[in-house]
């Protein structure tokens, strides 16, 4: 096919055309599909559904220790689920903390601490500061954005790019003392879907910072999510920091969210001894202890890490044709001129930028046409995507029949969309 | 039994001479008894156990409306579950968020918030406001105490009184714009076992309060924990506060920690419709969600709030069997002038009095006989009880037989400690 920008107008309005015929024909269907959140759909959770039956006894809800599970206690998690983590991410189980069912929940409560009370390397609690200032990458998470954005961090946008973040543009902010911290989904990222290179970390965990309290949010959703043959490989944080001097610098989160069932999972905070140490004495004050029993039946249900990943296997299949699909579906717009993407070997987005700048458009297209697109801008701090490009794809949830024809759809609206730029309709 | 304040010093010598002889007695035994914490034991926490087998397929999974319990979602908790903890505690069920596995945290992250971004009534977060003052009734919990303390409040005393705290006192207070909150455990209460009057929560909701944002933490723990045959009545503190017109003064927390299992219980926070709106918001960017599968499992275990009640009748049967055991022991206190104790219908606390102030030599005595009682003065703010006279009693966690021990222990060494300071030893 040929690159649209070197279409004649005439081609452009003939093409337009066409492609409006089709997209009406679909607009009358009535669908109704959704490719906006990361979720995934029915049967990938049914791989995780012998977790719901896991045979809970006297034998197994008593600890070797002698420590009932059922009571309360264990404000840092059960040892056996602290175990299971550090082998499965390559941590050190005496800087893990199991807590409940949400990691964002983790990550927030870990912020909200460092405003109300500061971090261990601080000298006062963050909101007795002003002006405070974050760094987000993006394309990135909405909700990692949404939480500095509400506890009144002022955002920072620094590109992401194939290595991850723009380090140039990260070591300068990281200057202004200002600056407490930044976003990372360091593997997969959401939603690029691409991984840190070694560079990147190394740089990351080294560069000097103006706040002595400076704290990398080390969201690692995606450790073990690899679908496709190749896993990236992403460099161990911690021996990084080590080595660089600045262990108190890495605040690291994960969950099986995704990895058995979303909202229902178990959630981990690893840090160094320092950062531990405080949180447990803060933590202490908010609860006695997190679901215990939901460690355990973790514990029960997979027995070993590797046990994980050969799960992790059956469900990066049923995830892979999701990904084929779509990534099949955009094939259609290779050589255009008007889209880009990502092709991950891992987590669970595609970014499609379109490259003329008309994301909200398709956006609109898509919804006439009864398909849910992530909000344009979500991606992007405070909601809004500077060149209005970036698309998040969220292929896991829709059966594949849905997902063909929203992928269709999508194609037909990006070329629609591009050559309305192009015809200036 | 003679009152000890009638004692001529020689009896009171010959008395100590033969009671520290039963004591060193028990010493020499090497015991390890714990009555210090209020945790349920093995056999109360069996009753619970086809909680943990509750049968969950995809027909359960699945709600009536078609959503999969096991993915993302429903901010506010499964409206299965409202219903329940709507039936069974008599709330309106669209006034309620169904949380985690811990009223504590949800109290905690209440506070948190109001900290950090002030409530629905506030004009600016509470964190820049400077000197502000908690009310603490006590003796009370010393969860409680602690959340206040860490986050910056100056802790007000007022004495619990047999209908709850000293109304008097607290009214006064309250009239301190500074004043933002009182801690409440208003059935049952934790330690003395009382249960607050209808004038006393008529006065609480309807009381001049300096601050508009002043909030009533409603740590209804033990709304369904009777043991006896008589079940105190609690006024419905909403009822009451719609008709003095402060529907936002009262946050109601609740869990089913001391109903199932403690830590892998379902936590509740029930207010009003301006209260509970400004809650979703904000946590709404701490989680996609609480474990719903927990809070259904809840559901399909018990099926309906009259079930609970039966599982609280029978729950009750063994704790009351703790709280006789107790009260049978200190019965031979009683005519002595040396100590008072509370005899509740609910709960899983006994308040013990030492008449004359020597409850820290109680504590050193008893640990030095090897049983473990809860630190004396947690039941005070600061951790310091102004006259050393208050210990709280946890009867339900040790067995019949090591409770009779620490019983016949204490009770020998709060004569003990009269004695010493009669013949001033």
């Amino acid at each position: 096919m040929k690159n649209y920008r070197e279409l004649n107008i005439d081609e452009a309005k003939t093409l337009y055309a066409e492609l409006k015929a089709s997209y009406n024909e679909y607009k009358a269907c009535g669908l109704k599909l959704d490719i906006s959140r990361g979720k995934p759909n029915a049967d990938q959770l049914d791989l995780a559904d012998g977790l719901l039956s896991v045979a809970m006894t006297k034998d197994t809800l008593i600890s070797e220790s002698g420590f009932d599970y059922r009571n309360y206690g264990l404000l840092d998690g059960i040892p056996e689920a602290k175990r299971l983590f550090a082998d499965l991410l390559g941590l050190n189980e005496n800087n893990i903390i199991v807590g409940g069912n949400s990691s964002l929940q983790l990550m927030y409560d870990t912020l909200s601490r460092a405003m109300i009370f500061g971090t261990c390397d601080s000298d006062k609690p963050w909101a007795k500061e002003d002006g405070l200032k974050w760094i987000c990458v993006a394309p990135g998470y909405d909700r990692h954005f949404k939480i500095t954005e509400d506890l009144g961090f002022e955002l920072l946008t620094v590109k992401m790019t194939a290595d991850g973040p723009d380090m140039d543009e990260v070591e300068r902010l990281a200057l202004d003392p200002k600056v407490k911290g930044i976003w990372c989904v360091p593997k997969y990222s959401n939603p690029t879907g691409n991984t840190y290179s070694d560079e990147t970390v190394r740089r990351l965990v080294s560069m000097k910072t103006g706040a002595k309290d400076f704290r990398i949010i080390w969201d690692n959703a995606y450790a073990v999510h690899a679908f496709a043959e190749k896993d990236d490989k992403l460099l161990d944080v911690f021996e990084a920091a080590s080595i660089a001097g600045n262990e108190n610098r890495v605040l690291y989160f994960a969950s099986t969210s995704k990895i058995t069932l979303p909202g229902s999972g178990v959630a981990i905070v690893a840090a160094s001894d320092e950062n531990i140490a405080e949180m447990k004495r803060r933590m202490g004050t908010q609860t006695i202890g997190y679901d215990k029993i939901n460690q355990l039946r973790h514990v029960l249900y997979f027995k070993n890490a590797d046990n994980v990943m050969k799960h992790m296997k059956r469900l990066g299949g049923a995830i892979k044709e999701k990904f084929d699909i779509t990534l099949g579906a955009f094939s259609a717009l290779e050589g255009l001129g008007i889209a880009e993407w990502t092709k991950p070997y891992g987590g669970y987005f595609i970014s499609l930028d379109i490259t003329l700048g008309s994301a909200k458009r398709v956006y609109e297209l898509m919804k006439d046409a009864g398909v849910t697109l992530t909000a344009v801008g979500a991606t992007y701090p405070y909601g809004k995507d500077p060149e209005d490009k970036n698309l998040r794809i969220a292929p896991t949830y829709p059966t594949d029949k849905e997902l063909n024809e929203a992928c269709e759809i999508l194609v037909l609206t990006v070329k629609m969309s591009a050559l309305e730029k192009i015809i200036g309709a």
